[in-house]
């Protein structure tokens, strides 16, 4: 990945580039929990940030779970409006960029009664004080669409848990911003441990290093802001929204996030999609301009999403067929989640 | 009954006693939920406050789901100890004083993952303040064993809505302090159906008039203090607590909770074995003091208790089918806590 970020290298940083090496060594050491919730379509910004980091640990031999987090929805609005069609679309998304459901497990929140109910135990791990004070929930409190904080936000912290936990997940790749919820599934499975017996491992954060890329307008990257491009958009689409995008004043093109963002972002976008190192392909453009650049972009873009989007238009021809994909993924969460249930009932001494 | 208490004639008093006369027109049309948590041996108290009222509302016909909320022993305490011990006792307690399996359903939280997962949609439909300003909530806060407020405390009056709704139970009987908690569960019922359409009833609470029975010690009478009388209990051990009951110096018995706690509540206790005013039970006893008053408690507890205990024995010899008794009322409530959830579910949109 040729995506340069400015973090100074943290314990985090470091613990995660010992972990590639593990993983490396044996792949089949390691079970990641990884998902989306189903608001909208998923865009280039996932795509570079964690899609395919997802396909790569797949492809590595790494046993991937990934979780389409329907109730998760509600944490911040009151409706979940076009549920069934965005998960639908979140699922056309994962095949199209190879998520094998031969290798891997898709699967929904609402489906799986027996991860829910891990919510049970992991409550009351947890103190009120411990929920209130996740700077990851009071960031979201401060952005939600709600009047009232729910209640559902805020035991979000113990609800990953399950998430991470009913799988016994060891890895779940992270952005810097989520690993204060990683803390609260490591204490919940230390705590539990410690009281009941060992159950659960204490899963490590595979910090990823996500590519800053923003959206056409300049700003953050979002769903529901129609500024970015839509890993199912077509090569039309994906042009006209490019063609569209913020740049600045100064024809000579650099790459300079700090005082440049929005000719940067297309900058890096065209690197990425060329595995190219940013100011080499800022180089090439030159006194080319946004003309030059956003052609670049687009067809950086349209190049590398061409396979993804033939596959997922494949898939789409035959939607009872990708519904089955998550019913059989389903099944396999199930009982993966029924197994581990039932070991935290013995561990618990609850009735059998 | 004949137990007297002096509460006011409160709108839920009037309703409670308007539905006593719905139940006998048409006990099929009512659903009860009701339950306890396994944390030690049911005892003099609860029979008359709760579990007669519960075989009574079955006798009559009304559909009674039994809840032994094995979870919610860890709202105020970090281990659930001896939990199967007080799973079984509870069981046989039930069994001993008439909950017929074959008319009513006994269940245990952990077994039924679909009323759980309940809790996810429940919580996005109250806020934190609303958890937190539960006078319920606050008062058991108070009397917790726990140094911090677990988060399975802090979110138990949404649990509680799904252990009321995963069975459409429309009829909950409590005590004065636990209307607010039945808030939250009508609160509930009635946001869920605005948004996503009718699915649940607005259980309404069976006000019943608990009475003022206090342990043998003069205190609160409780299943860890020692001072009171297990359902279990054999006569002699019946005979020795009453014995060692705190009484007065004043050797004319009479029937005055407000100045005589201690006597007033071993009359009480009398009156309500033997269906009689507690007036003239202390009348009766007069002068004979507090020799004759114990004397006529054990006898009167003890004939009630008979039959009782008689039936706990049989119960007892063979666990192995007292065990399959539970099994089946968890089948049974995972077979209708399956069935709410899968409305849920549609009723949300969510993917199936």
């Amino acid at each position: 990945m040729t995506a340069v970020t400015d973090q100074p290298v943290s314990p985090a940083v470091r613990r995660s580039a010992e972990l590639e090496q593990r993983i490396a060594l044996d792949p089949s050491g390691f079970r990641v929990l990884s998902g989306d919730r189903p608001t909208g379509a998923l865009h280039l910004g996932h795509y570079f940030g964690t899609l395919r980091n997802r396909v790569r640990l797949q492809d590595l031999g790494v046993d991937v779970f990934v979780l389409i987090a329907d109730y998760q929805v509600l944490t911040d609005r009151d409706v979940a409006e076009r549920l069934s069609e965005h998960v639908e679309g979140l699922l056309l998304d994962y095949l199209a960029i190879g998520i094998d459901p031969a290798r891997s497990t898709v699967f929904n929140h609402s489906a799986v009664p027996a991860l829910n109910q891990l919510l049970l135990p992991f409550l009351s791990l947890v103190s009120v004080a411990e929920l209130g004070r996740n700077p990851t929930v009071k960031d979201e409190i401060a952005h939600s669409r709600q009047a009232a904080v729910s209640g559902l936000m805020y035991t979000y912290p113990a609800h990953q848990a399950a998430d991470i936990l009913f799988c016994k997940g060891n890895l779940v790749p992270v952005g810097q911003d989520q690993l204060p919820h990683l803390e609260v599934t490591r204490t919940v499975a230390r705590r539990f441990n410690e009281r009941y017996g060992e159950v659960f491992p204490e899963p490590d954060a595979l910090l990823s290093a996500a590519p800053l890329l923003l959206g056409t307008d300049g700003t953050k990257m979002s769903k529901s802001r129609h500024n970015s491009v839509a890993l199912g958009a077509s090569a039309d689409e994906t042009a006209r929204l490019i063609k569209g995008a913020t740049t600045d004043a100064d024809r000579h093109i650099t790459y300079d996030p700090e005082t440049r963002p929005g000719v940067s972002s297309l900058v890096l976008l065209a690197a990425l999609c060329l595995d190219r190192d940013p100011h080499a392909v800022a180089e090439e453009i030159g006194d080319g301009g946004a003309a030059v650049l956003k052609r670049t972009v687009t067809d950086a873009v349209n190049a590398t999403m061409a396979p993804i989007r033939a596959r997922r238009a494949e898939y789409a021809r035959d939607m009872g067929q990708v519904r089955d994909i998550l019913r059989a993924g389903n099944e396999r969460a199930n009982a993966v989640a029924e197994a581990t249930l039932d070991e935290v009932r013995e561990a618990m001494g609850m009735f059998r």
